[in-house]
């Protein structure tokens, strides 16, 4: 396979309001195996132009893979719509369709008629299994060229095509690897990530094989991607590693995953090897920090639980916080978030306490704390209390301070 | 113009990094004028796979817009490709050569020869001025086709396409306009909602105008869109009103939103209508209730706050769980699921608790409360409880959860 079309099919993709990812993943998996995108399409539920869109990239591109269209509902097409292009018949497979009843009765409920069309399966066609939804994806060899039909959920689509596309692909790749290595910054701007990284950068594109960088920036955190190009992997992964390092040493601590992590597991990860428990008490962010941490399988082994402390009184009543010390300061201050922090360390039992009190918008800000004014406080055998000036809409101060609160603890952890 | 097609062109947009979001502003642009997107294309710099999506699109679409390949350099073809699928000779004008080159020289430097391109304009094409960059745009009038080549950057091609396109095609559309609504569902899967949508289809599609539809579902919520298009507002509109009527006779109380609101705020409006709040214990979602509730701007006149109680003996110590009712029954049980509405709603002082225990995995489940097990309760003036089994992985049926969890507070507040 030298180059590669994907179709996404779907009239929301055509909306203002959608698009498609999905083709990102493939990208970046078919990058791996050494295989090019010649190009994208998206087209809705006509099934004219779904089928114009594969006659087209078949002509252009040996493996074209379509994502979404396998549903049970009539806008559905593009099984059949392949089929036709091809010229295959569709036979229904007894096997699918005992595996979709099958899902449907184990959650106590009858498979509709509808969903019988999911178990059409054009002449000749492989069929991709699909332990997470009901469609299966399919695999269809013609001449020389490789038709892929996959479903459009990622979290259908992805575990479909690691485990029965890309195997092939890679057994057909020989040779040439795209290896990819992702620095995980926090606390940083882009800007002072770029300006610290500079000085690197003439390095990385020196190394045999070059190296070549992105940077993406979303709120509270910051990646940096290498990635080198070879046929030998070994001497790939060693420039990208000693890539990472230069990276490292010029950006220190703020680098808290090299691996592939997220922040919340480095965190439960030290939590763990320190046989350690956190809690944690919220305020503006009403129960984000606690849902990050608690997104981490396994995660009942190292978080307590917690308190939503929105409403004041909540603060006094449930977390120990003074009521004299709110009078003084505000509800969003620094006196204030250690209470909360050690209050809910003590109330939880927990090894260490973490708190966050801010304004997040958009109402409430003051010219002394101006909307985007977060206080986080750690609370272990001693506390720590920081002041951040965040800037951006509600969603971004409320991310940003669950970011910042979890980096705190990361600090404390590695102390 | 009836449909259009967009063509974007750059191989960066077929890496795994970069996306083209050029179509998004041009489908909401081109959804006002009541010119709905047949498809989208991305080609990358290969002059042939550019040729071949101009021709296919101009064969399908009335309207066919490009966005990028308009620069100086030797990868930038689709002024060169956009003539020769026309077969129009391009000759060089000497206005567009007199503002690059003032361009340049306003900024203290010489025009590079590479830039002379950018002056190339087919024969019979209108020049779209770019007061923001060096390239141009162009529109191409050819037989009952138009072709517009637009620059890739936003900034210049947003102000470029309202100055120089939007007026032109406002004008020929006539009073043509694309209306929506959006029905937004939760509580059954999507294979429920189109049983109960389908016989309603037949009406939607035979109204006047005519009635589009498409389904989107996420964990926990399913939308319907609907849309149609008519030069009569008014009459778009109350065709629009009765389908969705129509709809919300079909799906009952399943529909919670047609208004754009999201479940939380629909709650949250609620709340607000009937000047109760709201406290939530929550243990395998962690907080992503309690998160989303807070997601709304000015949640505070309604929500407390809550408890997170992940380990055991936080529900016993934080939320009054009785001892012997987690021994008997488990800590994943309708009788403790109460226990903590109950709880938080008193230690809170609450007009409604809501609670959500359950097996999210991936560990922990068990043959009599397998994965996905999940109980919710609501306490207010009385106590209800229900057990549900989702299907998916841990983010799934913590949203689903969580979305169970609104719909049940929503109920409560709608009895």
């Amino acid at each position: 396979v030298r180059s590669a079309h994907i179709i996404a099919v779907g009239s929301e993709l055509l909306t203002p309001h959608k698009i498609d990812t999905n083709s990102l993943f493939l990208a970046a998996r078919l990058e791996e195996v050494g295989i090019a995108l010649s190009g994208k399409s998206v087209v809705g539920d006509e099934q004219v132009d779904l089928r114009i869109a594969i006659a087209t990239a078949l002509e252009r591109s040996d493996l074209v893979i379509t994502t979404g269209g396998l549903g049970p509902t009539s806008d559905d097409l593009t099984r059949e719509t392949a089929a036709d292009v091809l010229g295959l018949t569709l036979t229904e497979d007894a096997q699918i369709l005992d595996t979709i009843r099958a899902r449907f009765r184990s959650r106590g409920m009858t498979m509709p008629d509808a969903n019988r069309k999911q178990a059409m399966v054009p002449r000749g066609a492989t069929v991709l299994p699909n332990p997470c939804g009901t469609a299966p994806g399919l695999a269809i060899d013609t001449r020389d060229r490789l038709l892929v039909l996959l479903p459009g959920p990622p979290r259908e689509l992805q575990p479909m095509f690691d485990a029965h596309v890309l195997p092939r692909l890679t057994r057909e790749s020989a040779g040439q690897r795209v290896r990819r290595r992702v620095l995980k910054i926090t606390g940083r701007s882009e800007s002072m990530v770029e300006q610290s990284a500079f000085p690197v950068y003439s390095t990385l594109r020196g190394a045999d094989p070059p190296i070549a960088t992105t940077i993406l920036a979303t709120p509270g955190q910051i990646e940096l991607h290498l990635s080198a190009v070879g046929s030998d992997i070994d001497a790939v992964d060693r420039a990208l590693d000693s890539g990472v390092r230069a990276l490292q040493d010029a950006l220190g601590d703020a680098v808290f995953s090299v691996d592939g992590r997220s922040l919340e597991q480095v965190v439960g990860d030290l939590l763990r090897a320190q046989r350690k428990k956190i809690a944690a008490a919220e305020s503006c962010t009403g129960g984000l920090l606690l849902g990050r941490l608690t997104d981490v399988p396994g995660s009942s082994a190292w978080v307590v639980g917690g308190t939503i402390a929105y409403a004041n009184d909540i603060k006094i009543s449930e977390l120990g916080v003074g009521v004299d010390v709110i009078a003084t300061h505000g509800a969003v201050s620094e006196p204030v978030a250690v209470q909360m922090a050690e209050g809910v360390r003590q109330r939880f039992r927990a090894d260490i306490g973490v708190a966050i009190t801010g304004v997040a918008g958009p109402g409430g800000g003051s010219a002394e704390k101006p909307l985007g004014t977060v206080v986080i406080a750690t609370a272990a055998h001693r506390s720590q209390v920081r002041t951040f000036r965040f800037v951006g809409d509600r969603p971004m101060v409320r991310n940003q301070s669950v970011a910042a609160a979890l980096d705190s603890v990361r600090r404390l952890l590695l102390e």
